[in-house]
């Protein structure tokens, strides 16, 4: 009878949607050595019916520079339910929103962090790694509850129980910029060699960025801060 | 600007594979009258590259016989890093396996429960659900790590933080099979109607059941223990 054994684990998976945020966490995973010939980088990015289907193509060409082993997309469409800006054709993207309003903005995908987490723990699994690196950002960001602290922590408690490898050793999930800003993300950024000129932002996923809505904005603010120079395109550069 | 309003929600989701459990769990939630004109069941099913893809038959069955008022089909490939023999077509499914060993069977698919969960949960907040039935069994079941109390209970507290919805008013997980043993899951499911000639739980997805497989095999089991007939067929009758 075949058995399913736990081997001991030390690979890395990563998610990258291709944005500043995770292209930032990929370089950083790279630069501080998890890719090795004994110790690989599985990358993971998803297609889960957004508008920005642009950003795909940048986490192929990132995943490329930082030695993937193997970079997976799984496909699947939350459009089902819709609900989200992101993945309702119905509802537009926001523009030069109060980026200090305390709501929950219309761009937000219910439970995604907790699905893009899930996935990624199946593929640490099957990939033996130890490590689910995920580029949350709960200083500069759209107030989003999914990018919280209290959210990790939970579903690093959840990691024990929730699968066999979890229970023998734990599965770490890493958040190296939850507590920067967008302007020290983009300092990491530079550090780590990241090409921003491969990274996109913009939820629209025109052939330019259009410079409005909140993802486009927190980037500027962020390369502005920081006086670093973006190597992407706008329409306009909103403030 | 458009906000997110989280409206009072009352709805039911049912995650329905189309098995014995889910069946049974579903017809169950309409017996205790979630189907009404102002409190509707959504159900949801996973195409997951999974072999036995005849379970999707079985699922849109008993959706209509259960007055769902949307079906959803989530489509993803879980192949795509495979590990299991349910996904991974270079893996056999077991026959006639000890059903006492403790060991972790092949079939177990890394995380699958959880990424179940997640797109409920996203499902539930998008449709203003407060309560996600999953037919998930801790007695007479293949051991997966994912079925057990501390799983569901550990997935209890991620709702909280993990969605907007799920943080000013829980979304409970209902587990009412968990504590029965699969002949009191058949009897259940006599009570409350099941008709099993439309459920399927074969893990090969042949044209007859196998009868060998862990899944087969419990459900034999369950229906000669309850005195029941089961209403499909079967190729072998093992024990």
């Amino acid at each position: 009878m075949k058995k399913r054994n736990v081997k001991k684990f030390k690979n890395t998976v990563v998610l990258l949607s291709g944005g500043l945020d995770s292209s930032t966490c990929a370089y950083y995973v790279r630069h501080i050595g998890k890719s090795q010939p004994n110790q690989k980088i599985f990358t993971l990015t998803f297609n889960y019916g957004q508008k920005h289907k642009k950003e795909l193509t940048s986490a192929r060409l990132i995943a490329s520079e930082i030695k993937s082993s193997k970079h997976a997309i799984i496909k699947f469409n939350l459009g089902e339910w819709g609900g989200s800006a992101l993945t309702d054709l119905n509802i537009k993207v926001p523009k030069n929103r109060n980026l200090k309003e305390k709501s929950i903005p219309i761009t937000y995908v219910p439970a995604r962090n907790t699905i893009f987490l899930a996935f990624a723990l199946s593929y640490a699994e099957a990939v033996n790694a130890s490590e689910i690196y995920i580029g949350v950002n709960a200083l500069d960001y759209s107030g989003y509850i999914d990018c919280r602290p209290s959210f990790i922590k939970k579903f690093q408690e959840l990691t024990k129980v929730a699968t066999v490898a979890g229970s023998k050793e734990t599965i770490k999930i890493k958040t190296p910029l939850i507590h920067l800003t967008k302007a020290e993300i983009v300092k990491l950024g530079e550090k780590v060699g990241v090409d921003w000129s491969k990274t996109w932002s913009c939820y629209e996923g025109g052939k330019l960025a259009c410079g409005e809505c909140d993802s486009c904005r927190l980037r500027l603010k962020g390369f502005k801060e920081a006086g670093v120079k973006d190597r992407i395109r706008y329409k306009v550069k909103s403030r």
